[in-house]
């Protein structure tokens, strides 16, 4: 699968200071292209503009991420994100990162977020309008089966 | 289980600048506190003066954090590190991260760490004298079975 | 001067992941070891209390920093904040690291703040209240003439 | 000034994660976006061709940077690098930060930059190889004065 079988794919440098000790990109970089590539689903496919007046957002329960090839400065990566099953109250997000100078994916990954309603402080039940809009929007790249 | 479970256990204070637009203790910091619970392990345990002379150190393959409780600036944190598993070619490191303020496990999860040998830029079986070592660490902490 | 002329002093470990490709500890991370200082200052001093029901807040408008010896990991660090000047607007403070393992100072610097006022998304006058407020506390660490 | 004065540029993309508390891109950032220029200037000029076979680099002695207008998510910026003096063993090389989004100029700065020999473990004369390629490099940018 490429990265075309994501909704949201962000294309992103990697800085020189990305690296660590090792000369490769550090551990921790990745995490936050996770982070990014969930933010552009939010905001690309009107999750954000759904959540919002609820005083709802995602909140990360669990991050993962499979380093699978080495990375140096210079290189261009693409992150992407897609909703692979829709829970009770939690959205397992898959990544991959696709490395432009390799031309291969050298990281892949998934995270679990969950609807928080900040105001009540507490978790909330993915709403049947979220789950319409998200297999709306993951239709097309095929989303797995429901939990 | 609290900490106490763990050989390597790094004490490190949440800084303002850990905290992101939500107002908590960002994502990533979590896997930066679990990088240095394994480098801990690596400079206190002797593991990483047996590895160097032979041109070998430990490789991050995978990580993963459940992010259970949120976590504000002040705060200091203990993170934890222990080999749970020893496979062939990788160790199983368990983690926690404890919040002195809330007196609590805030997160926990696991790095799947493998030997690398940067000589010949590939991966080494786990020797027994590293499967050795590892295990009169753990003894005291009660390592789990091997896989 | 040592960093006992600093009304604010922050300890703090060097984490490995620090470290950059170079083999010693990033510039950024000094940048944000200035910030934990201005922000130890704020709470210990009583200027966040005094200036938070104002809708005020400090923000930087410059910052400088003097890299003088490396550092590397393992090391911990004391990073001090001390407000040496007295503008119209703005605060000029003052940053010195000290490094335990070199036993030195390894860089310092200085911080611009000026007080913000977020209702307003304006900069304020420095109030005589706060004004007393910093020479009370700077008093004992022999504060600089105001500009 | 716009950034057409400066020999190196990087267009780098806000990240969310870029921000903190207040809502805006963190002080750290900016310093990290100096260091993106300042590495493209070394690779984009000759300069790295050139020092590296003497075991020779660039070391930071120090930046400083005014922070001008807030940035916030999402934003992309480009940064610059321009050796604006040339001392007997220090680069001050300029820097701007331009935001597409507010399409006007939100951080300015400096760093100073000592060539430091790697293998004598000292700083070193810039050599006159060395002047001539900076001076080459600048020329159709408007360098300023030598000190």
């Amino acid at each position: 699968m490429s990265l075309s079988a994501f909704p949201a794919v962000v294309t992103l440098p990697v800085l020189w200071g990305d690296q660590d000790l090792f000369g490769h990109v550090n551990n921790t970089i990745y995490i936050r292209w996770f982070e990014s590539a969930r933010v552009a689903y939010w905001d690309s496919t009107g999750m954000r503009d759904l959540l919002l007046p609820l005083s709802c957002g995602p909140i990360l329960a669990a991050v993962h991420c499979n380093y699978r090839k080495q990375l140096k400065y210079p290189d261009t990566i693409q992150v992407g994100a897609s909703v692979r099953q829709l829970g009770r109250t939690s959205l397992k997000i898959e990544h991959q990162v696709y490395s432009e100078q390799r031309k291969e994916v050298v990281a892949d990954g998934e995270s679990i977020v969950v609807v928080f309603n900040y105001a009540k402080q507490q978790s909330e039940v993915v709403s049947d309008e979220l789950r319409r809009l998200i297999e709306q929007v993951e239709r097309p790249f095929q989303m797995g089966k429901a939990e």
